[in-house]
């Protein structure tokens, strides 16, 4: 499938001027390049204005506003926290669907927090001037201190409701401060039914032709009332044109382009296949479980998509990885690379060890990848409930420490984020717990070993089902006042508190506590530094006009409504209603919800449903406004095809394909099978 | 851990003269070899009798005789299909053991079968002058007619209860008939408790040191008595001596070293991965079915088990595939294989394509890997009664053909063994029925995607879940008497017939058997073709003092009773009772089973338990005779350490190793544990 022209350019170039690759932040987007191309003028007006009205969504995706009146367009998936901390056995949301006739009827999503970047401040030279001269590990402590610093003094300058935190970008090339505004009470406007949001589940996911009505509306409040957003997106009404430019303005949240063929290595030996083992067996377990009554169902039912997705992320990324043609050639950058900095021996002094630092650091991660994985990164303990009391027993023990000596987790910029998570009030199924936390002990114990010193400490004499069945049934952190006071009390209260789960989390917090320093000091600092080489090396010999990799920030992306060729067939760039009905079967995840069956003769059979562009996006990007040239919103970013998971490493103009939502179908949908006027009114549409 | 010995002999020597490697033909042991390291004169009688006393477990194990009446002693686990089979939800054989007090009481384990290996004879010049100027895929079809009628020739000579066997040895350097004395009446005499026999279930499976007396008797029955097998072992009471001496004889099931790169390569990108994920799932979905119910948890305890061993041998292998080292070690291998080949003009004409063959089989396998696996080979439809109706399907069409025109699993050689498991009495748990077979339906749709033909062609408007429950509600096929008369009428009748799972299969057939034959065509000849070569490139350029990698027949292996280094740290060689005891926490799979908790006292603690040794063997094995020099048993095989699993591969000296049943702890048992004098009488134990 990749084409010759695509492998000799990509070799020569690293970032071919013709393709449509990049994740451009704001500050360096190749407005020039796009001009060129397209015919686009995307000027400083252009990119505040989509800076602006494009949104955060703090549980990792991308949203844009849609009135003034604090209305955001997000995907339906992106809302499934929301949806299942709002559901019940007496209420299933998810099946159901959600309209709120009115702003009375929105629903508060707990814990769910919504940014806009509003601000963004470059501090490389403070961080360069801080580490310079250290050995690694003192500059990696040294790095992290700086940048708590410099947030902290970024949120006493900018006031309330002003969020700020460090960034890296090309891999410790740059180091930024972003500030946000962000909203704590998000509400549920609007959601479609599952079934059709979703339509063909798991099977078709990251599939294209595809029928899926991926949106929900939320609303952004303060002090009680709808927040006021003055910048917003118009909607086209018809959707783009087939080959029509367009731009995705979101939160891409990781990509590894710019890592090593070493570490690119270590994805596909170590990482991925641990992973995919361990969440194939627990999508196994929930797909059983799911069978045991109609409210595990509910509890589970997005959860296994969540997992499914994953699991369909990870195994193209490992097919991705098996491509040899790509790996050789990311082998040939890196030797190009390497090559250029020998032949110049200041480049070579200064950046010459780079890719030792790193495989040294790889080394000494697959030392210890699965201890820390499983006891510091809490793989071992797969529990919302264990999560509170890592929370709070880290939190309490850092608290008490200078901010700039903290765990970065537990900054005092962090800490507003950490209390709203905390304190929300959210169901948690006990039963679903303790299968998720039976199933991470039974993985501990098989992958450190039944003798391993952890796996003693953390099970004892108990077998996985009998300590999770205990430390579930037993602790009380499912209530939102008994985590705030534990939260509000010192440590000595804390170590009084009988609860199960805060006494194991106390317990092993030593040990976790002693392989973050090890990985800190052998893996993360000389890696960071290498990176830190490697990027500085990149500016100096191919200049700045690239992007850096994904990293949760803003970033836009362009490129135009465009199909591909598979096996030797093009594929449209888009789909219409009346191959929905087609592909109906009656039986989920191909089934369509009543409202839809009702409404099949009513609904227009050529109205495009779905559509394929060649943008640069990769999850976080969910969500994401579609945005013609002309700056009106003409389709919702919410998938890739399947050629896009390869984009985690490199980007194939020839097959790499985003999936959107036409505002045409959503338009129609809301007003043919929804009856939801007063959202129609509320939108600002235009021909 | 890999010393820098080892690593340069094996590079220079493909078999080092002073390691342990190999699993050698009783035609062709290197007793010279065995003299020299170990002062044991291994010859011809003594080959002959360790032939004659070992005995294949056609459910893919080893066995001994243990007595002149029948008796065999095996592993537990590889009695577990006729424990299940032998157990209801009234009596659960495997939690309470099973004991025949008398012969009476011995049970028949439906479907069992035992060999033994009396005659084998080379017919590689047959094959040779067979094939000798066909193009490759006539010379595939040539060469199964030909071993076909083979098979035949030899059986109509043997006569009654003896049976003839095609084996290709050395990747096809070699052709043999091998004859076996087949028992068809098997029948259970003695199985200890799960609990013990595999205590530490899945975490301690290729541990070492462990504590399993993985050990069951079973006896094989001619005319309803019990057969006479005059060629059986004495028993050694104490065991065997550190570092002393052992041999094994056994039927080692399949290894790869004589695996070219490209298809080491393709089992670890693509066959491994995609077990692996498609049994990890496999084994949550189970896991948690198993909590539904007690009868539930009966029915697939032993077979979790079964997957979590095969997901740890396949993680291993994978892990072991991984390895740069040693891969690199065999890339230098073939490299200079080729080289010598190249060297000579006339070695060049011979054997120089030999690889490409290869390679193209494997780009034409992996171009329809996922199809051929789940259509052709059934990865999607996982149920007995789907394998039922398949072969009832395959073979009342394959008979009406000429033999040797016929698939090879259907040849008159093969017939008796497909009707004695065909209408074997067995017992069907509908429900794990269902749970396996919307798993394998559901895996199906995930890789071969919901467009598929094959998709589209089975599951029709059906999801998985509704296919499995009313194909396996509605068929008849667990019924022997009916599977019986299907299997007995012709093709018309078998058209007529209701049952769903009979009118799938049909439904199928074409489709798989046009797979089928693009895989005989495309994969399997060239590849044949091309190992046919490089094996007799490798007898003509190094000799024939090699062995062919395992193909579950008879192999002999030998070595000394030895622990290994781990992490800087010796390990034991042998483990004794009193440990036992102090490993075990009340919680399985670290229970004990009553019988042992109330013999505590009167166990000897000091009594030798499991051990290890370093003689080279593989999965098949299971079960086999671990045989002094002076010929007496001194233990059973049942597993090896984790290192032994990159044994599939290449043979590492340094810490591959067999994890053996002390007779000594057999012996103590019986006696102590379980009163189990009558059967201790019928041993001929020695001091």
């Amino acid at each position: 499938m990749r084409g010759s022209m695509y492998v000799a350019v990509i070799i020569t170039l690293p970032f071919a001027a013709w393709s449509d690759e990049g994740m451009w932040t704001i500050d360096n987007f190749p407005s020039s390049r796009v001009s060129e191309k397209y015919n686009v003028d995307v000027d400083e007006e252009w990119l505040r204005s989509a800076q602006l009205s494009t949104t955060r969504l703090e549980n990792g995706c991308t949203g844009s506003f849609a009135s003034g009146d604090g209305l955001v367009l997000t995907n339906n998936h992106c809302t499934w926290g929301c949806i299942q901390n709002l559901s019940s056995d007496k209420r299933n949301l998810s099946d159901e669907g959600f309209i709120a006739k009115s702003r009375e009827e929105e629903l508060q999503c707990p814990g769910q927090q919504v940014s806009v970047l509003v601000n963004l401040d470059n501090v490389t030279n403070d961080i360069a001037n801080t580490i310079g001269g250290l050995a690694d590990a003192e500059a990696n402590e040294a790095r992290k201190a700086k940048l708590t610093d410099l947030e902290s003094a970024c949120e006493e300058a900018a006031g309330d409701k002003l969020r700020c935190e460090a960034v890296s970008l090309y891999n410790g090339g740059q180091y930024f401060i972003y500030t946000y505004k962000r909203y704590d009470d998000v509400r549920l406007v609007f959601a479609p039914e599952l079934d059709i949001a979703a339509f063909g589940g798991d099977p078709d996911n990251f599939n294209f032709p595809r029928w899926c009505l991926d949106m929900s509306f939320l609303r952004v409040y303060e002090d009680g009332k709808p927040a006021s957003t003055p910048n917003y997106l118009r909607w086209r009404e018809s959707g783009p044109q087939d080959a029509e430019p367009v731009f995705i303005a979101g939160h891409p949240g990781s990509t590894d382009r710019l890592f090593t063929t070493s570490q690119l290595k270590m994805l596909r030996d170590d990482v991925i296949p641990l992973w995919l083992l361990r969440y194939s067996e627990l999508r196994g377990r929930m797909l059983a479980w799911k069978d045991t009554s109609p409210e595990a169902a509910r509890i589970v039912q997005q959860r296994i998509l969540g997992i499914e997705n994953g699991i369909k992320v990870r195994r193209n990324q490992l097919k991705a990885l098996h491509d040899d043609e790509m790996m050789a050639i990311k082998a040939d950058q890196e030797a190009q690379l390497r090559k250029s900095i020998a032949a110049d021996p200041e480049l070579q002094l200064a950046y010459g060890d780079a890719w030792n630092l790193i495989d040294n650091a790889i080394q000494a991660h697959q030392n210890m990848y699965e201890e820390h994985l499983f006891i510091e990164n809490s793989a071992a303990l797969n529990s919302e409930l264990y999560g509170y009391a890592r929370t709070i027993v880290r939190g309490v023990a850092e608290r008490e420490r200078p901010n700039n000596e903290r765990l970065r987790a537990y900054t005092d910029a962090a800490l507003p984020q950490i209390e709203q998570r905390l304190f929300a009030a959210r169901p948690i199924d006990k039963n679903y717990e303790k299968l998720r936390l039976t199933f991470s002990l039974d993985k501990m114990r098989e992958w450190l070993g039944p003798d391993s010193k952890y796996v003693h400490r953390i099970l004892g004499k108990e077998s996985p089902e009998s300590l999770a069945a205990s430390l579930i049934e037993d602790s009380r952190l499912d209530d939102p006042a008994y985590r705030e006071s534990l939260w509000k009390g010192n440590e000595k209260e804390l170590k009084a508190s009988d609860d199960p789960m805060i006494q194991l989390a106390l317990a092993i917090d030593p040990d976790a506590r002693a392989l973050r320093t090890r990985y800190e000091n052998d893996v993360e600092a000389p890696r960071v530094r290498g990176e830190e080489k490697i990027a500085d090396a990149r500016f100096r010999i191919y200049g700045t006009d690239t992007y850096p990799d994904a990293t949760f920030t803003l970033r836009v992306t362009y490129g135009a409504v465009e199909g591909w060729e598979e096996h030797g067939e093009m594929i449209d760039s888009f789909t219409h209603t009346n191959r929905l009905f087609e592909r109906t079967t009656g039986q989920r995840p191909f089934s369509l919800p009543a409202s839809w069956s009702r409404a099949r003769e009513d609904l227009n059979p050529d109205t495009p449903f779905n559509f394929s562009l060649t943008t640069d996006i990769t999850g976080g990007n969910s969500g994401s406004p579609i945005v013609a040239g002309d700056g009106t919103l003409v389709g919702l970013a919410f998938d890739g095809n399947i050629h896009s998971i390869a984009g985690d490493y490199w980007f194939n103009q020839d097959n790499n394909r985003t999936v959107g939502v036409n505002t045409a179908i959503i338009l129609e949908a809301l007003k043919v099978v929804y009856d939801a006027d007063h959202l129609l009114d509320e939108l600002t549409v235009v021909q």
